[in-house]
């Protein structure tokens, strides 16, 4: 295991993006048990899962300042009836503006945000009050669904599959009045989206998926590029006309449920390990993240310990290497290979 | 899960292909309960595995007329005594005759065909009665073995080894009469068959392979060229000169034994999920597919429940991802995304 | 499974290479029980596990004459006090010296060499012995690990991180005087070394990769280049200049943990079967591979049998391909295609 964040942070801090600059070499961890989202209960245990699997620790160990704000303490509301077919609004509404607040504070006050969900409609809140600070942030949606669904195209109900649609101002239209959601409205524009690993789109998020021309890479458009062409693509796609701040949303059950069994929706025939490392390695070679969301880890869902064991942990690795970790390995500015000395006292490590 | 079948199937009726008009909208499946091709008792139970693990209901959900036949009842002869080291000769001639004229009337009859197995020697039956009706086919056959040996080259005497030689216009001289066979001669041509996924070869295959030019990937060819390379030229090789029925012929051992243990003759280093998906896929794409055979699953020998299961379930995928399940979603041609509405109970879905 | 030694012998018998001329046909096995280089017991019966793996069937049953050289005796030191941190400086130190020796005779009477492991702190002896006879070999180290620490910046101390830098000339003023170690001095240009599939490099052996220009290709850079250029680019490297002996030191771990479980330091993210079976087969086919090791195979520390036997079985697929074993099948330089006949015990096989 190695490091090699410092001389990406210095590159990153000197591009002068002012959303940035004082952020470098600190980290704000941020849990959100929050599951109301979804149908399936438990995965409002996943920040707990991936603190326990060493999150903090290995963050630690790149040579970041680490501030783990805890988990948020999110209201539960007695009594929330679904409007129209959307579960729990008013409870999924509130958590996320709570999570947006949170989420603005830490970016505004320079660190680098990690939110651990939780289901994948926190990303309402996560990536807007990330957008509250760094208005020009570009998003990378790396997930088996397309989570675009609105109220009006959802088959479930389930906010969670449904984030992208609260966030884009081109469905601003198409979206009800929810209540809940009264105090936002949204803030991205759909070519400041790519999403990678599809694998399970419903006939409505096609649609519109199509109908707004943004950006995506199915798991067969993986097999075919390979994922160095897909990140290439990606990168450019949000990068080539400016340099400007990343959110990374990453639901675990992009990788193939083989190595991620602890979450609700798996999907076969996913990310490798490997595959979901790079995309990672990647980003943070941009030097460009600004925030980030793990999510969907569902510590009830693993068949056995070793299940859950190994999806949150693969959620640790996912985090790390974005922020850092290589493969490679990486040394400090040292000018040259240690010699061998006689005075043996002198060497002992 | 999502569809695209409509829109191919359409283009595919277009191309006004005679062995493929009526067929568009229609398939027929049809179970062949054999395994006397081989040793290993098991595989007749293959078409009911297949169809347990939601076949009919998959395939329904693809907007097909779904036609279930039923399984075959082959007839069991008291006395069969090898002929050279050829064992069952009479049953499994017998057995693919039949087979060959059920295929020939579905075919015949419009439907798209899905032949479930039983073990690999059933395809002399099921590609020879699709060639009573489109003589003008050509076979893509995935399968970790060439299942080209003659009886004097084959090292078992097993007939599932050998059902490709029965087929081969450039072997008649090589093949001696076999008691069962008597009905049967030879359809296709060496340059009318592609092999993909090879990776165990006996030496008198290899030397048939190379005798007759014959075009074929190896796991190390995908290695090498990458699987979307390989369907390109697949494809090319069998489709650049005219356009015409394909008859894929599916042998679960293809896939690595991780992903199909639930097989008689299981070969390390096989095709990922995704690999055997996107085959599937691209044949699809052509608007082509008139037949494939899914054979060699044998739930007796999978070590549990769940072995046998994930067998089952990644049959059943091959199957629709080749009638047109997709991983990047479709949708109808509806105009316009759905908008909000005041009148809740309109939009009720 | 199938031979394709004969040709690729006889051609590289043609090479006309000196250190290689005689030793086309016949393969010395050489087991060497040892666990001294590192912590975790259990590594010094890696040599059975293969053996019980059907190694030597397998050999022979690609047309080499087998000389099974049964397992080294090493002597067990009373006391061997660490040096700075190393641990065990003498016992490494006599066991590779022992080693170097039956491993100079076996490849000075012409065999090509397999050394079974045991752990990587053999390599000293074993590439130091094959050099003895072909001083200009090259080597190409398959590993998760650079095993190239020096000990001034070993984290651990333990010798089978460290072997590379005993063997490199650009670090012979690094080392200090080792106990156990006087016998021997650096034998091989840091230009002559490739390494492939390094995932978890310490920060010293960085520093020591980049000081000395090595070319090494991470599981990143297999991500991004795919094995096939990767192999390209390495025997360019090595062998662009002039044909010459290869030594190939196989470390198991080199491969995903989920293939090779039973090892000492597993990492994740590794190579795959098939990623490993390529590039012992493009090894092969250059016809130069004059010695290997197959190293670190630990059964003690599967978690249950079918992790050990999977383990073992993978390493025996690992030699037997890197000695000729191919997926693409060969035959003998026969003629014609069997005709079939009519006298049917003429032909009974």
């Amino acid at each position: 295991m190695a490091l090699r964040g410092p001389l990406f942070r210095l590159l990153r801090t000197q591009l002068g993006h002012t959303c940035h600059q004082s952020r470098a070499q600190s980290v704000a961890v941020l849990g959100a048990p929050f599951s109301k989202g979804q149908k399936r209960r438990g995965v409002e245990h996943g920040p707990k899962a991936i603190r326990d699997a060493g999150l903090i620790d290995r963050l630690s160990a790149l040579d970041y300042s680490v501030h783990d704000f805890g988990d948020l303490n999110f209201h539960h509301l007695e009594k929330d009836e679904p409007y129209m077919d959307v579960k729990f609004p008013r409870t999924v509404g509130g958590a996320n503006k709570m999570l947006s607040g949170a989420v603005s504070r830490a970016v505004g006050a320079g660190h680098t945000l990690v939110m651990l969900g939780g289901d994948h409609s926190l990303a309402i809140g996560s990536v807007g009050g990330h957008a509250q600070q760094c208005p020009d942030l570009c998003l990378i949606w790396v997930d088996a669904h397309a989570d675009i669904n609105t109220p009006m195209t959802s088959p479930s109900g389930n906010l969670h599959g449904q984030p992208v649609a609260f966030m884009l101002k081109e469905l601003q239209d198409k979206l009800p009045a929810i209540p809940g959601f009264t105090w936002m409205k949204p803030f991205l524009s759909s070519r400041d989206l790519v999403y990678i690993g599809l694998r399970d789109v419903d006939p409505g998020e096609h649609q519109i998926l199509k109908n707004l021309g943004i950006q995506y890479f199915t798991m067969r458009d993986i097999d075919r590029l390979g994922i160095q062409r897909v990140m290439e693509v990606t990168l450019d796609h949000l990068l080539s006309r400016k340099q400007r701040p990343i959110h990374l949303s990453f639901d675990i059950d992009a990788f193939d449920p083989s190595l991620a069994p602890a979450t609700g929706t798996p999907v076969n025939g996913g990310l490798t390990y490997r595959e979901g490392i790079y995309i990672t390695e990647e980003i943070h070679n941009t030097g460009l993240l600004s925030a980030m969301d793990l999510v969907e880890v569902n510590p009830v869902l693993g068949a056995n310990r070793e299940a859950v064991e190994a999806t949150a942990s693969l959620a640790v690795d996912v985090i790390a290497s974005s922020l850092g970790q290589t493969r490679e390995g990486a040394h400090a500015a040292i000018d040259e290979i240690p010699s061998a000395k006689d005075d043996t006292e002198q060497l002992c490590l």
